[in-house]
């Protein structure tokens, strides 16, 4: 039989009723239909706690109207919550707000008194002694015959009274399913990655002397493609050629030699000890360690000598490469996630499971996971539940750039950030459709989007490719504060922007196939705007809150103008101009009301790129941005 | 574990998996979101049969891109069904797919054949004898190294063995949960109503005489007010005043009286013979007959008397009397839904289904019931389950006008039909929300919205109080064609438009408190008007599918233009006035390609209230609608 109070579409919750998300120090906003017959009124809240902890905290719910009903909840710990909406009859309010509309109108309340007496005698029961008491005596006055009724409606709405039956359920209590919540690091949910070759600094060593660039720029996390023996077999040449030379090294991604498989070190990167004085020094300087986790072998991994029924075999006995034909990647195997004999299976996902045990032992809590779209959903809600059972504090990065639903569903069994479509999204319309899209309930509430302007392989062929470094800037200012979590990889600051080929958006004499060596201090480098953006994410907790973004208009549509927050906490506004060759001069015009801006009242606006103080009055304001001149953003701190 | 494919998202359903809805003769489209790695094809079917029957009937589903899929069936029967969405790796498909790619583009496929004619092999041993024959001599043609390559794919890709594969889903399947489906009568998914109270025309008799009115105007269902006896203690008298004269008849909801409750015809208005009469000569007219269902009991009724222990005693001993405060209404009681003693309620709960039993006996297969919102939905759900399982044909239409999530709820739990709010939506832009909203999913699967114009408490002050004939005639000509299922309430063809005072939404004399005889034939009745429409709808399928309506383009936003269907099936275009005051001219503009419509040729458009025939070419046309002559809209048939 149903519950006497419904309570429906609860939120947050993903549409499979998986995990949602949050982070530690996140207010979440908890969301309940309540639906009920009559016109009794009702009383929520939402409890909460640590999966398997015996404690529950609560907070209370409050209707915004249409049986729409909202609480709000702020975790301290990481690791697998629950969380329950509770709702019930509040007798007590729904008397107390009848007697007074029937007092108001002069109709006889005599029954009413001795109803809310009767009402106040039975919640006595139900409260420890000296509430009860004061209960009691709250009851006895309303029915003191002796007195006026105004005195013992008084009595009745006495505030301590009230402020003690706030929140006393009724003894029926309706209560929603039990949801779970997984609550991550706070660097899940708002981060700056940087992702460099180390093999370009010389090794794990020479990288580790970089690191000190990468956190005076304001990084959080540091990633490395995968570290792993390089395979001989097919190995690829420079520019992506089928036939190496013998100095060229290959592609990471071709993982394992008789040097090791994936929890080894490239002897050409050094030594396991190199890699943990890396993840020290990073620890050091506040930076944390990504690994690459791709699941795939080159010919010459252990695993396909050790292990072939984790592998296809063809009908000539050879195992199959990789490939999406007619594209063939004869470098590397993929791996078969479901071999015919079930124990093989088990075999296989724990050998994966531990290579990240491996890693975990060695101080990683990051993992950036390669193509995870080619391998079973199966597979990784067992392998990150499997994680994080026993290590809450790791993450995963989805690398998927498939179908949406593909790209989701990752989030939601499990992944702690994914990459998007940003890279080619570039109208202002996009933007703002597909920003709207990620923001939006529930996506938003298990699915954490990352925007990479660029990666080793994605050099975009819109706004990137051959283009100025106006255009670089102003696409790391969109990356950097449309969403709370953005990352670049290395040479972006130097605004390379040479593609392999036309039709291809791939770089020239691409750092996956050679070693780059770059000279990180060239004068024109984007280091500095970089430094001001990252710093000004750290400043800003409006940066940090994925769905607290908002659009305004601007005359031009080339000019895209958005604001996070609000003038009571912190209020940022961005005007970026999407055109990396032109000045564009627009009249753009914010929501104040939306903002918390009074319309009459002058308002300042500092901009953390040039420092300058700008005071406006009104919603419209003028604007020109000149990329020719390096200006391709305003990012207004806003102030009444 | 996850099973290799997801099957996410699959439609229709409610919001909580309760069953969505069909009718028979209805064609459903079953959606689903099919996620799997890597770069396989799929198959996908929908199976579905009549709950508990052996059979399963199947259909296929098709990919619409971005991993959903879409697949129709169509219920012949009444009653409760299920349906269950089927996935499977299509193994032969995407290996024809992949040599395909890897021929045109010169690759060596030998190995390729050989795995083709190994999996022709593997699928021969899962059909029977004729087929697996053929497919094995398919997987020898195809390594059949003596012949061209081009006779071998030819073999491979042979249309018989194509056919013969096409949906054989491999080995593993991967399957939805099973999922409830309600198929209805036609009659609730699109129906004309028409609500009469019987004394006034005498009673019962006088009533059955009208009928032959009602079929001739083209309804489908006349609804009757409540018929049984009204209680004396506390009557309401004429124009809802708190004393009754001796001749006052009463309110018809507040039911009973010494002389019966809800199984009782009262007496004024007949016997039990006369209500079989009455609904043996609607059935030979082809109208249903609905009855009001309005669960509470004036003072006089046989349950309070002898149920006390279903109604809520104040402290003085008296039985409480409905109220809204600071609205008494001192004529009735409610009935108390949750008695103390479980039994009591199961006592209560019971009679009240055999209520429903006793007219069900008497031939009444729709019920209309009055403010379900102020009864428990665990009643609802528990009453419509339980009619439903003997009388799968038994339809329920809701007279909820509360907040929407209890609205979309008591359609969930399982009303056939719904009040809305449309009486109260008048400009376009409104009009466009509304129906956009009601047609969305998944809210369309399961609630089947009811427009009505009035009703006998509704007389709206914002087109209808004071108004000309042609505010009723564009209110109808709207409720008519806007949703597949609408209602009148006797008079509004006479354009009553008497309300009882400025800021009162009931009408003058209300009928619901004294005997009303009319002027049917008068000769300014709209009459006319609705037997053409409702020609029309018994003509134009479109008509009957809710989510089938599409918005055009006006100049005027007085003028809401509309289509439903596709020159392909069945096209209206209804153009309508929403000015009943004044002449409208302007330029619509219709979406061609989204109905049908090739832009370079012109069209026929027929209209069915003038009979008139227009030519047009091209999407602008230029119109005008001149109330004041009785133009109140075009509602034209359009072909190619």
């Amino acid at each position: 039989m149903l519950p006497p109070i419904l309570i429906d579409d609860v939120h947050p919750r993903t549409p499979a009723g998986l995990a949602a998300k949050a982070a530690v120090g996140e207010e979440v906003a908890v969301e309940a239909t309540l639906i009920a017959d009559g016109h009794e009124l009702l009383g929520a809240r939402v409890r909460w706690h640590r999966a398997g902890d015996d404690e529950w905290l609560s907070s209370p719910l409050t209707s915004t109207g249409n049986d729409r009903w909202v609480g709000r909840l702020t975790l301290t710990e990481i690791g697998a919550h629950e969380f329950v909406v509770e709702a019930w009859t509040d007798r007590y309010a729904t008397w107390r707000h009848e007697i007074e509309v029937k007092v108001a109108v002069n109709q006889d309340v005599a029954l009413e008194l001795e109803e809310g007496a009767r009402l106040l005698d039975d919640l006595a029961e139900r409260v420890a002694i000296p509430a009860g008491d004061r209960l009691r005596v709250a009851a006895a006055a309303v029915r003191r015959t002796t007195c006026s009724l105004a005195v013992r409606l008084e009595a009745a709405t006495d505030p301590a009274v009230v402020a003690l039956l706030e929140g006393l359920p009724d003894a029926r209590l309706s209560a929603s399913e039990v949801r779970p919540l997984w609550v991550d690091r706070p660097i899940a949910a708002h981060a700056a990655w940087y992702e460099l070759f180390p093999r370009s600094f010389g090794g794990l060593k020479g990288a580790a002397e970089h690191l000190a660039y990468v956190a005076d720029l304001g990084f959080d996390v540091v990633y490395l493609p995968p570290i792993h023996p390089i395979g001989v077999t097919n190995r690829k040449g420079r520019d992506n050629t089928l036939v190496a030379g013998p100095d060229d090294p290959g592609s990471p991604w071709a993982i394992g030699s008789p040097d090791g498989g994936h929890d080894a070190v490239h002897p050409e990167l050094g030594t396991l000890d190199d890699l943990d004085a890396f993840v020290a020094r990073a620890e050091e300087l506040g930076l944390e360690v990504a690994l690459d986790y791709a699941l795939q072998c080159s010919p010459d991994h252990p695993w396909v000598h050790d292990h072939p029924e984790w592998f296809e075999r063809r009908p000539d006995g050879s195992i199959r490469f990789a490939e999406n034909p007619p594209k063939q990647y004869e470098d590397i195997h993929p791996i078969a996630f479901w071999p015919a004999d079930d124990a093989d299976r088990v075999a296989l996902w724990e050998a994966c499971r531990d290579v990240l045990e491996h890693w975990i032992a060695h101080g990683i809590r990051t993992f950036r996971v390669d193509n995870p779209h080619t391998k079973p959903l199966a597979f990784w809600a067992w392998l990150i539940d499997d994680v994080h059972a026993r290590h809450a504090d790791v993450l995963f990065l989805a690398e998927a750039f498939t179908t949406p639903a593909m790209m989701a569903k990752l989030a939601e069994v499990g992944f702690s950030q994914s990459y998007t479509y940003f890279t080619w999204r570039h109208e202002a319309w996009e933007l703002r459709e597909y920003v709207s899209e990620l923001t939006q309930r529930p996506l938003a509430e298990y699915m954490r989007p990352s925007f990479w302007p660029n990666t080793p392989d994605i050099l975009d062929d819109v706004v990137l490719r051959n283009a100025p470094p106006a255009a670089f800037a102003l696409r790391l200012v969109l990356a950097a504060t449309l969403v709370p979590v953005y990352g670049i990889y290395s040479g972006y600051e130097l605004a390379e922007n040479e593609p392999a080929s036309e039709g291809n958006t791939e770089y020239r004499h691409s750092e996956k196939y050679e070693v780059k060596v770059r000279d990180y201090d060239a004068p024109d480098s984007l280091a500095p705007l970089i430094r001001e953006v990252n710093g000004l994410r750290r400043r800003h907790p409006s940066i940090w809150r994925l769905g607290d973004i908002r659009f305004h208009h601007a005359d031009d549509e080339r000019v895209l103008v958005y604001s996070r927050g609000h003038t009571d906490t912190d209020l940022l506004v961005a005007i970026v101009n999407l055109d990396p060759h032109e000045a564009r001069a627009t009249t753009v015009r914010l929501d104040l009301a939306a903002i918390g801006i009074p319309a009459d009242r002058p308002y300042q606006l500092h901009d953390a790129l040039t420092g300058e103080t700008y005071v406006w009055g009104g919603d419209a304001a003028f604007v020109r941005l000149d990329p020719t001149v390096g200006q391709v953003a305003h990012l207004f701190h806003v102030t009444r």
